[in-house]
């Protein structure tokens, strides 16, 4: 395992972890500022900011972007609504081309409004990402898919394990071409019994894209705006960490924390402690 | 499948719906009064109704008792608090032998305070499981184990997946000699990828020991209490209760709803409308 205890070398903020205090230059500038080289940056604010203006800023602060977050969604009620979704993840790949980021987070959507059939859904994200693949090979923006926690099932993302991602990789790219990978978030697959051996699958095929941490709060109160920081929950991340690189992941390690908590502080605060844990915790 | 529009010859109602506004021979004579002819105690209000109290009653109105919920809480962070959690279930099972269920729910637990190590804790499982098992078997009570959603893995129970349920089985119960099976929450594994296939397995070793239906609703506000009733969500019920018929189940159809919307209706409405969803959408 790499040691993380002296500098910052591999650490990413993921800016919805200050979504409420800071904009997207502003948290490029608290990057640098703290010594952080990576982050990544969602479509809203990036959009807000301008692309160009994006890129210059974080190749001027010497950034790395270790992902763009985020395009998916792709089961639709009607044949237009998921042309319009695929039209959205090009729109996105091209995005992410244009900051360089290392990969196009994908969350894959959940059941459309009033539909209760999950395996349509699962069937609409394959045709999905098989339409939008060779779009991301072209622009060299890898998607990385990212399982989400079955609670998310329903309504966000119906792609609830690392191995129904890594069998969606296998099937859209049998010949391990490239261009699909997965993103790995301690906070979605930490209780998947089956964890370790997907890792090690992801790796061999060397499609893990993105390695994401936080941490499971108990209690947890609320489905999507209470996750803790690293070393605050249940999550045992080094071992999590230790399984991701032995399965040859070598990038940033990005902290994405959607927290009513966290976002109340003072986010060079955050920053400071982020920076601490990953030394002590991650 | 079985024809539901019908009466309510499999209904049986988890006391936990209505636990709010009925203690135990409320709910008894509740169901009695609509004509429901399942009931599944819980053990608080059983204790506080009184056994032998409860399971006159229970005989008087005719009712079969779907299943005793609940024990389990395997792991602690002592050999002390693993032999009291065994200890505890054999006082369950006991109990739920003295009011002739059909099965005791064994929800596995979480992990200790302070631990952040899931495998020891489903490893922790399986002991106590192994302890426990002749008693059950001695008792004719079979211990029904309940894999719960994985948003409760960290703090209520390891054992998330149906899958991870029936290889526990398949281990313990290498011979099929019985005492030993699952029961099958639609809200715990509606989401998983494997459903079918695991049903099927469970079926096939004649370990579907209950079947419990409420629903999921999107937006869920709370991980414990916002269970919906059956229709009001996104779960394919007569897929689910298809699946499980052709897996050979042929028992009582549980109703469990935590929900503080529920709990605050008056009860004898909410057996009504429980009853008209058994007809018309389970």
């Amino acid at each position: 395992m790499r040691d993380l205890s002296g500098g910052l070398e591999w650490l990413s903020l993921n800016w919805a972890t200050v979504r409420q205090q800071w904009d997207l230059r502003q948290a490029i500038e608290g990057c640098a500022r703290h010594g952080i080289p990576g982050i990544a940056p969602w479509r809203e604010p990036l959009q807000v900011l301008g692309l160009a203006e994006a890129a210059r800023l974080i190749r001027d602060h010497g950034l790395a972007v270790s992902g763009l977050c985020r395009a998916g969604m792709f089961p639709a009620a009607d044949a237009a609504g998921r042309q319009a979704a695929i039209d959205e993840v090009r729109r996105a790949t091209d995005e992410a081309a244009a900051i360089e980021a290392q990969c196009l987070v994908v969350v894959a959507g959940g059941m459309p409004a009033g539909s209760k059939d999950l395996a349509l859904a699962r069937q609409q994200v394959r045709d999905g990402l098989a339409a939008i693949l060779p779009h991301a090979r072209a622009a060299g923006v890898p998607l990385a898919l990212e399982p989400l926690h079955p609670m998310y099932a329903a309504d966000r993302c119906c792609i609830s394990t690392l191995a129904q991602a890594n069998d969606l990789c296998a099937e859209l790219d049998p010949e391990g071409a490239g261009g699909l990978g997965v993103a790995i978030d301690v906070y979605h697959v930490f209780w998947d019994p089956e964890l370790a051996r997907e890792i090690a699958r992801a790796g061999a095929a060397s499609r893990i894209l993105a390695f994401h941490v936080c941490d499971w709060l108990v209690p947890t109160r609320h489905l999507l705006l209470d996750r803790g920081m690293m070393g605050d929950g249940v999550i045992d991340l080094r071992r999590i960490r230790g399984l991701v690189e032995a399965a040859g992941y070598a990038g940033l390690i990005e902290v994405e924390i959607f927290s009513t908590d966290w976002w109340r502080r003072d986010p060079d605060e955050v920053l400071r402690i982020i920076s601490g844990r990953y030394h002590t915790t991650v």
